[in-house]
């Protein structure tokens, strides 16, 4: 019987892991740089997940960044049913919300209750924003296709028409409250890019 | 000064986490389920990643899962410089190690000293294959792309005229040795692969 347990519970596991890949199909609205194709969640998930722990190495963060890494890979597989959702649109956010979570506990459903409720903790962990582990979290999440628009000198921003100050508004207080070091550093870069030209016009 | 130094030690990482960017463009040999595309290193490394936490949690494994999720997040960025080398290949590994040791040098030293040398840790950790975690982290690298073939219907090894028997001489061990629970599984799925059709002939 514990074999048998055992072996049901793999099942569960793997049948998660499946459906999963369905993540890598997901796109986003940003480019990996140089590259003319969007990038899925999947591979943004991976590059957050591994810029979250070089990043905590480097500041030495008083945090428990297995518990950010972890939160990355799972914080978006809601996106699976939901879609992904351009970071400057302006109002739907409740209903996504509403969306991915139920989406997330579809899918992680789908693993053994052990398992189950520990990625779904996770994801409810990012979400509330409220640890110093899910702010860190959500301060890289914001941060990385800003760093990618930047390499790709306006990128998403210049396609689709997003000004200076709405890229400050939305991202930088979501950085700053999770990394401050990172917002110094990146509101610098964002000036810069502002003289650059690699933003659109603001809308009066 | 202190100021300046983070602010140094902030591009470096920066630095290291566009240049893995590439990895989004490194090409493997199998598909995602049901996709025409082949996957790339990168979204196949988040996918292992949230396989592990997500296997080691419900086989309760008494191991530091943190750490080989850390592994497989970096295990493979080498490719960015090595090239992805298909798994059944039969010789050649020797060099594309070393190819891949030179390449990890030379990305993980873009980021600050600290980090450079906690991300090169992690690689050497996972080639070595020597802790439980590392073992554990090669036993779900090993198993994924053969969970992909199999929900493809063969996929790669009939693409590439690989029979049942090189499967399980160059997945098996792996596998068994970091988990035996997941070969006991994967191994009775490779059976009935091998009923349905899913490998090319026995070569002579």
């Amino acid at each position: 019987m514990a074999q048998e347990e055992k072996a049901a519970d793999l099942s569960g596991t793997i049948r998660f892991v499946l459906e999963i890949d369905k993540l890598k199909s997901v796109l986003r609205k940003v480019r990996p740089v140089g590259e003319d194709r969007y990038e899925n969640t999947a591979e943004h998930s991976w590059q957050i997940a591994l810029f979250a722990l070089s990043l905590a190495q480097t500041l030495r963060l008083p945090i428990d960044v297995s518990r950010t890494v972890a939160m990355l890979l799972v914080h978006d597989i809601g996106e699976i049913d939901a879609g992904d959702k351009f970071v400057f649109a302006q109002d739907g956010w409740k209903e996504q919300k509403a969306a991915e979570l139920r989406a997330v506990e579809r899918i992680t459903g789908l693993a053994p209750e052990v398992a189950a409720g520990f990625l779904l903790g996770l994801w409810k962990e990012f979400d509330a924003g409220e640890t110093p582990e899910s702010r860190f979290a959500k301060a890289i999440d914001r941060c990385m296709p800003v760093l990618l628009n930047l390499s790709n000198e306006g990128g998403s921003w210049l396609e689709n028409g997003v000004p200076y100050e709405r890229v400050i508004g939305r991202v930088g207080p979501e950085v700053e409250s999770g990394c401050p070091e990172l917002w110094n550093y990146l509101s610098q870069e964002l000036k810069e890019a502002r003289r650059k030209g690699y933003f659109a016009a603001p809308t009066s």
